[in-house]
């Protein structure tokens, strides 16, 4: 089977807080070493993600790295943290305010520092409070051409660390800018830079209305890391992988084979109800899982029905995988 | 396993319009007769719905019953037709025309008719037509006291025959009066008749909102019919069963059985690109497929997971019942 | 015009919290004095809604009340808080837990004498967290037979204080029992007390697929409050009232006026990014200027329109009414 | 005011078919000179699309230039029909079927020609048989790079003719590939030819995610052509311009005017139950009405409102200039 790697995002260890319980659904308060150490619960796991500030900012810098390697983890991603502050609630790259866009820029370079630091060479920038929520609310032209050149100051900052865009449609504003793989890669065009790339998020993929699997195709070579998890296709709902989407799922999986995905995939899954650790075992075991079917059926038997188009051809392979030959 | 009875809508074998290609995706133009003699080469299939006027009227009552009688094919519902013409555009039991609404009432009871000459004990009646398109159209009350009096003339014309809602989102309105299992479930209390029940469409179910076995659980005792088909949740659009939501629809199956269902499972597919025929055994391996899967978990051990209610637990089962156990 | 009474829901005149900004959008950390004062700001406003334990319990019960009589604020409803702690996270009225259901009975009673003593005659019963957010994971049957148990308890507990329900569709859970209006109706027929009727939503409303003036319609002569906001149809976003739907809100207002509504338009608007007090009181001026609009056009020429069910009549005199003649 | 320009597509005036009543819901079955003759009975139009072989076609070219002279009116675009014969169900451009490609190829220029002759410089590609229905149906990266070549050797053609693109999330293939602004222009970017641009229905925007202003800003300077209907957001439901989103709708009309637009207007709205003429006359009224209302309120402060990107002065501003100052 194809060799995998898996990383996570911490909230999947952590309390899982929601507008309505701000203070969280577990009752335990984990502390940022607490929650390493519930990683590695999870032996497959060996990357996480950092939030810039949070989880690394120059003085836990040491410690940091220190928790790390007592717990046998590498840093996947480094993301900034341009959403979880009230100051960014209004844009961060599209901010009215020139102040806040140059902190936001510098917050990135910040992130590429640590890092390129911890050995490793990818942040995820997720504009995630830079969009809209009322009409008349924001010049869309210039908030773009904002993005294209904060984008590009990141990038140029250093060529050794590869900036990711992480699109999604909405949510926490209720209209983003950088909403669908399409756009992305629209948005990566204008930038031209070498070091940017994608990060797709497989629940964000289908709540833009995309199947996963076009989402992945769409971004193609410059696709570099995935977030894993499943929903209902309205909203983040951010569930188990494997939760719903089961022959979609499937089908992403074989598309990241295809398009020569060779990096971590990573639980972005927020178990709000559910015990952390085994919802992360879960969710890993269906991704193996699928993986395992795949080979099953055949690699050259898909290329076979795809090329062929027949959609009942498609449903009698995945029903004879999935429920066993009649 | 269990004994399970298999239903087929006629467009399912049919040429299959939508409003851009509106003579049909197919080449061919099937006949009646023809329809029939291509149900018969999907063997499950024991029953179909005719939709009145179209597939059965007064002149070609005998007929019908004649070929049917060939085909060894019997009617599982009757449908009146109150949506298929220009006439009933502007809703038929909620018509603005009292003439139009009694034109309605009268298609029921005809149909009411000819299901009892042909040995079915329900008709369907879906008011595809009634509902709304724009604010200020519709006096909601007006049209909800309309059906209800409707309904009741139907139910009370003969005892003999039960007539079932079929409740639907929307389409061809933008927006439809009975909507959802639970309006459904209200309506039926209103109109307060014996021979109501529910005709639930499991893509319409999941176009309302509601996961599909909830929709069951809601309809309960008064479910008597059902419509089988998969969509991505946002529009009917009558995909095979089995194409996407593996694992709401066994947990469908699964309810189907608890609520003691024991009538029909009704292909209501539009194969616009497919062979219907292929389309149509594919849906029914489906269906042995999830309920045999069921067996196989045990309903002792559903009914433990479901008591627990621990999600980490479902998404175990159905993995290892799916994928295998690692 | 008609004398309109307005309340807020007190996260209006808070910092707002999401879960991605757990502390709030908001610099200030307001107390409850200070929101109250804060709500004075709009002089409008005449009632609030109190959370149970949060705002209003046994201990600060005199307080508050004295905060109150200085402001010159009626409480206009207590909510029981069903929702805001993590014990609750897996339901209450349906909770697996024996002991929690029995807590959450509890603590509506309470609030209904807590209601009681400050003069308010209603609770609003808003079971956001009993639903599910998985297959498998709730005997939906079982669980809709103990919110009818537990809703009769209550109701039976005082019947001076009504009980009234507030349909979602879904969030916090991807996916709640009390969905629609149409169910709502359902459920009270089932639970069968005088004291039983509904809050509207008209954010809920328009996320569960209806038409707002549809569901007030249908929640007809049980309506017994509502709660005011816009969104984007797909989520509950708890924009200001009056940003999107121009002419379903008029339509709303209309029909509000039409089933004899005479309670409170309470605020449940959450302004992250705005000033509170400005955004409630534009909240309010949409909702005096819809009423006035009403008027301009004539409720006569309004019944005409619908009872003629002509979209193009309804068309030109809504584009009248807004944009002025041509 | 802005001097407009207003075409129409021809099902505007027609009959209106869709699923259910094939026939088309008017009883009258209009031939094309009928059809043009009902134009003109909106004085306001002076352009209609046509759509290549069922409008316009080697044979009756002379006859309906004719006729559209005696009627005073120009063609503002002709379509390629890839989307109304069966033989286009599985693809046109994307069509596994090289013969099927190269005849789509050759539509969409012998329409580049028909265009030209009768003085129309655009043509309007809407691949609306291009995407799939299932998963595992189509190789997404081989199915882009076809439309990529097919478009480049449409646009080499003829460089008097701009080809443009027209994009939809869905319907008729429950997915489609050109489904974004954004995607949109990624795609032009590959195509790389200058002759290739964007026709944005505002609709298709809507039931894309998008709101309407932002995916014109995101057209930008390549938007040269609109189709003008409004939908409830998640389908394209081709109802009346003006009957929903107000305050969208006047904001899209800013922005059509900010970057420039100065291209027809043109409906593409399906009055299924509606008197076309009145429909379209309606639609146009509320266009001319957007604008006096933009123009009342002043170009300039919505520019400051929007540089402020405060949503309650935004409000405010929207508000007096619907409702009347307070």
């Amino acid at each position: 089977m194809k060799n995998l790697r898996f990383g996570t995002c911490l909230p999947v260890f952590g309390q899982c807080a929601d507008r309505y319980v701000q203070s969280g659904y577990k009752e335990e308060n984990f502390t940022m070493r607490q929650m390493f150490e519930r990683v590695t619960k999870v032996p497959d796991i060996t990357g996480v993600e950092l939030v810039g500030n949070w989880h690394i900012n120059d003085e836990n810098f040491t410690e940091v790295s220190g928790m790390l390697k007592d717990c046998g983890l590498n840093v996947c991603m480094v993301v900034p943290d341009l959403w979880t502050q009230g100051k960014w609630g209004s844009g961060t790259f599209t901010s009215k305010d020139g102040k806040i866009r140059r902190e936001a820029i510098e917050e990135v370079k910040k992130c590429m520092d640590w890092a390129a630091s911890v050995g490793c060479d990818m942040v995820d920038v997720w504009l995630g409070q830079d969009g809209f929520d009322y009409p008349f609310q924001m010049d869309y032209q210039e908030a773009w051409q904002q993005i294209i050149e904060g984008l590009r100051e990141c990038c140029d900052y250093r060529k050794d660390v590869n900036v990711l865009l992480e699109y999604k449609l909405k949510e926490p504003r209720t209209r983003l800018f950088i909403t669908t793989a399409g756009k992305t890669r629209f948005l990566i065009n204008e930038v031209d830079r070498d070091n940017l790339g994608i990060l797709c998020d497989l629940g964000h993929a289908q709540a833009a209305g995309e199947n996963m699997a076009d989402g992945i195709a769409t971004c193609g070579e410059l696709l570099q890391a995935i977030h894993i998890n499943d929903n209902y296709t309205l909203w983040d709902d951010d569930m188990m992988v494997g939760s719903l989407h089961t022959i979609e799922s499937i089908e992403a999986m074989y598309w990241l084979d295809r398009v020569g995905y060779d990096y971590y995939y990573t639980l972005d899954v927020f178990p709000y109800r559910e015990d952390g650790i085994r919802a992360a075992q879960e969710s890993i075991d269906w991704v193996k899982g699928y993986y395992e079917l795949i080979d099953r059926i055949g690699k050259e038997r898909i290329e076979q029905v795809i090329k062929g188009g027949d959609a009942t051809e498609m449903s009698k392979m995945m029903r004879e995988a999935i429920l066993g030959v009649r």
